[in-house]
């Protein structure tokens, strides 16, 4: 008998997508030997954490005092890839943390292109004029031949870069392993992107949140873009200094920029980088799509369920000392 | 001996990049025999048309009265793909008219690709909602397999559609021929797209402004569209019933438009336009790519100068009757 529990909390985007009845018509698949609960209750998630061997998790729960509360607990799957408050809250050694890494990839591709072609067309820009009433054109020519620079070569990095080779751009990469990746005609490693920040007309972060990648992206990084440049981060907001960029795009030493993942999530009413010029904000869901996402994240839940029994390894582990 | 003028109007946004210089250089290649002068002052546009031949023009010029004023032109070259001005003037049926249909293809692909993921991201309303600091996070599926019909099949429908289809949508098509095209999955010919209005989750409107597609998208056939679908127009604003889309906007009986053609440009300052929610205003300058179209545009006349020095048939005609 292997007991698991998906815990899901109401205040997350992705709440109504991973419901009770989707859970059970997933889960019904685990065959015999399986029990599984569902609850969006946080007064609910003791109980079953004193049961459980396996957690899914939607949104973010309670995990303080695990060794304690959850006896029995050896795997957590989150349902979505940025795992750092997972990991602030010091999981036990006994328990495997895997993530959905992968599983935003199609929307990922998609999102990177729109953003990528949207600075190309100087919309932030235009967007800005036309708040001021102001007919003023800007024109320029197709992203053909010009080269992005994407940050973070995992799976998000990866779609983002394919997408945009296959609209003939030159696509620079740089990871903390340097491994080539079809897509891309030039890897860095570690610090080396900075020597690479001078030739991008547009900058993607698709790097997730760690000690190292904390504050990595400066206003002395962004001084060594061309003053024409973009900016896209579909990672997390910490990575990028936010406020160095809005000066950057209030005096023009920079293009524009459009940004998925904010400092602060939500961003306050009364944050002034709503205002900025030549800033469009989506707010943390360019990457989310509600009828595939749920769908395809369970499905990789169970076939790690499955390994799970048969104590095989388990696919989409997070290292817990690098983070991702 | 061959005599040709350019007439650049200094207010078309096409005036820098026709620059005498280019002129000088491009029309150098021409050989023996030919006299090519360039003007950008009105006042030197009548002595200019006592001589040509052929007129290679660049934005509205005085054309009234040509018969008198211009007893030997025989060819107007214009740098723009909408000559609907031109015709407007009422041509002496010794002149042919040509136009630069077809060179926008590159950007008019991009820019009709930008503008349906900007559609499919809900970038209008988070665009609507930054306006107003609110956190409104908006989430759906990829494009891949959701329908855009376009209205208008000639260069720059052509160069959409095939764009579009590589993402892996279903393209509709309308045209007056009907003619099929590789990148579309259904034709209609005439009216008979009407039929596609419900089935398409966005609209580009590609067409010419002629008596037939003046005021052809109004209220009616916006109607008929599903009420999440997006609009597109890069064709001419008179072709689509702006203050009919602004109500639809307004009341979320459409999703989201982006319009770089609009029904007054430039759009004067008190438009409601400016303001209307889930509304990209792009200024008439997304299909436009200065560094490559110039360039390109002079060739094309200059190998139709060879064909008109040798007395064959132009390429680029525009049907008088038909008006494109």
């Amino acid at each position: 008998m292997t007991r698991i529990h998906a815990q899901v909390n109401p205040a997350s985007m992705q709440a109504e997508a991973f419901n009770a009845a989707m859970w059970e018509r997933v889960l019904a698949e685990a065959g015999e030997g399986v029990v599984a609960t569902h609850s969006t209750d946080p007064a609910a998630f003791d109980a079953a954490l004193a049961e459980a061997e396996a957690l899914f998790l939607v949104g973010p729960a309670a995990l303080h005092d695990l060794p304690r509360r959850a006896p029995r607990l050896r795997w957590i799957s989150y349902s979505s890839a940025g795992v750092e408050w997972l990991l602030k809250a010091g999981l036990p050694g006994s328990v495997t943390l895997t993530n959905a890494s992968g599983t935003h990839i199609p929307k990922a591709a998609e999102y990177s292109l729109a953003a990528v072609l949207m600075l190309n067309n100087f919309i932030p820009a235009l967007v800005t004029a036309q708040r001021a009433h102001r007919w003023a054109p800007r024109s320029g020519g197709t992203v053909a031949g010009k080269t992005v620079l994407i940050l973070g070569m995992g799976a998000l990095g990866g779609a983002a870069a394919e997408a945009l080779a296959a609209q003939g751009m030159v696509v620079l990469g740089n990871s903390q392993s340097g491994r080539p990746h079809p897509s891309v005609t030039e890897m860095s490693q570690g610090d080396g992107f900075r020597a690479q920040l001078p030739r991008a007309d547009f900058l993607i972060i698709a790097l997730p949140l760690t000690p190292a990648t904390n504050g990595l992206v400066g206003q002395a990084e962004l001084d060594l873009l061309p003053p024409h440049a973009g900016v896209v981060n579909i990672g997390r907001g910490e990575i990028l200094d936010a406020a160095a960029l809005a000066v950057k795009l209030r005096d023009s030493t920079l293009g524009g920029a459009v940004l998925d993942a904010l400092p602060r999530e939500p961003l306050p009413a009364d944050s002034p980088l709503w205002d900025t010029p030549n800033l469009i904000i989506t707010p943390h869901c360019g990457l989310y799509d509600p009828g595939a996402y749920a769908e395809r994240c369970l499905r990789a839940f169970l076939a790690n369920l499955g390994r799970f029994r048969r104590g095989e390894a388990l696919h989409q582990v997070v290292g817990l000392d690098r983070g991702y």
